[in-house]
């Protein structure tokens, strides 16, 4: 595959020529906005997960696969700081799957639901001689505040993540919470753009900048890594390209930023790690001085297969 | 596997224990209805599409495959008699895929997208070493008539189905055309139940018999045979139990059936072929006079694979 994720994603939006007064956020986001009458409006969000791409069949349990399939859309709903309303959920199963198995899946599926109030209303199921794939549509609603998009973030705003970084594959990716609550108090506090970081920092800070059309500059040494990236031979790389964080990357003016960490009150941490510039690309300050461009080195879909 | 698709969708159904008022149409219809505020509503369906199971890519262009996947969902709002409003697709590619190959994917999602006015505004795409396979979540909107769901027939009504049945495998499972326009008339004029033929006319039929309580008895004579089913051995069992017909079957009281067939304009044959009774069970009379049991005998998702 010569053409990358990005570059087939520009294809696709220029193709679809969406009406913005209908569809206020389209292709490219977290989620896409439709707008319905008397103000209304509902986002939605598609994910597949695929056995040996996203989940081991052989390592993780189905309990696991299903909870983390509807994780990962939620912390969609999470990075555009709104809030989940419904899920639908259709599967590929393998022959012989039987429905002791699917119920497993259904039951990880079921905790995610009831945890983060995202009802399970739909699905479809279909068996083939292949391995289990498992795709997630969900809904959500705006929550007071305008969705945080990806595009829109400042010269002069705070780069901020919330929790700690990499090594997601040891166990995290598996069993981690999307950040619902904290990405409401970060729209509330007035951020200006927001992802959640599924392909790595690398990556998910270089789409902020391209669609902001802003450049970027972290500092290595604020990263805030995790204790599973430290057991790693390079922590700070782990860090930066390790994907499945589903963590909440944003920008933020530093007047609200103060006011937010002021009030934050959620156990996970809130880390301040560079600043949005002008440009268009994404720097990291190393360690030693040094400035070098931050390439997106992240987890690209169409590049990488296990 | 033991357990059948509608005895997992009854298992499924009862763990969700959804709120009817947020949710008057869930799990095991053609599309679940979320309640908006200010009396908004929108409902959504997904349908997951398999290479070896619903198209194959040595046999069907990459545009057929595109065209039918959305289609498949189309199908579904038009059997609750709603209004398409927009589309998101994930996709697993094979390895290697490339680019080009996507693109043409991509182009037939647009031919139908554009066709009948739902836009796709956002999807998700990876690749793996394994087939190609389509997930389609589609939103739709009430059309000024409540959704007609499948559960709600009543005894005295005509069951009625639009187009001609059977032998869609040699072509027309690629082809079809949803039946929009057709459904928001049939809903106009009174339609107490209503799904898209997908699995089979005896399994659909079974389908609105069991969820509404009902029986029902069609006669063969009157069955509406597809010129592709006329070729096969046998015609009627063909239009019986053929799957992906995607033409509807609905149910609709006497006196505004016949206000219906009065005003029917569209190009598609409208077919009246037998009654909702009493009892439970789905009966049909064939040519020989004979009343015979009409058993699902189309394509259960969970039983085949090809």
């Amino acid at each position: 595959m010569s053409t990358g994720e990005t570059e087939l994603v520009q294809y696709f939006t220029a193709k679809s020529r969406l009406n913005s007064a209908k569809f206020p956020i389209g292709i490219g986001d977290d989620m896409a906005q439709v707008r319905l009458p008397q103000g209304n409006s509902v986002l939605i969000t598609t994910d597949m997960l695929l056995d040996g791409v996203h989940f081991d069949t052989k390592k993780a349990t189905l309990e696991q696969i299903g909870y983390k399939s509807m994780a990962a859309s939620l912390s969609d709903c999470a990075a555009m700081a709104t809030i989940p309303l419904a899920a639908v959920v259709s599967v590929a199963l393998p022959k012989n799957f039987g429905a002791a198995r699917l119920k497993r899946l259904h039951k990880g599926i079921l905790i995610a639901a009831k945890r983060y109030n995202c009802p399970l209303i739909g699905g479809d199921m279909t068996s083939w001689s292949k391995p289990l794939a498992v795709s997630v549509a969900m809904l959500s609603k705006p929550a007071g505040t305008k969705p945080v998009k990806r595009s829109t973030a400042k010269i002069g705003d705070i780069i901020c993540v919330t929790g700690i970084l990499g090594g997601s594959i040891i166990k995290k990716n598996l069993e981690f919470v999307p950040r619902l609550k904290e990405s409401l108090a970060i729209a509330k506090a007035g951020a200006n753009a927001m992802i959640d970081i599924s392909d790595g920092l690398s990556t998910d800070l270089n789409h902020i900048s391209r669609l902001s059309k802003k450049g970027a500059i972290v500092e290595a040494g604020k990263i805030p890594i995790s204790t599973d990236a430290k057991k790693t031979s390079n922590p700070l790389k782990s860090a930066l390209n390790d994907g499945e964080d589903f963590e909440l990357l944003f920008t933020i003016p530093q007047k609200s930023f103060e006011r937010l960490k002021k009030r934050w009150h959620f156990k996970v941490k809130l880390t301040a790690i560079g600043k949005i510039a002008g440009g268009s690309s994404v720097k990291i300050k190393m360690p030693d001085g040094k400035i070098c461009d931050l390439l997106p080195a992240g987890f690209d879909h169409l590049r990488k297969t296990k």
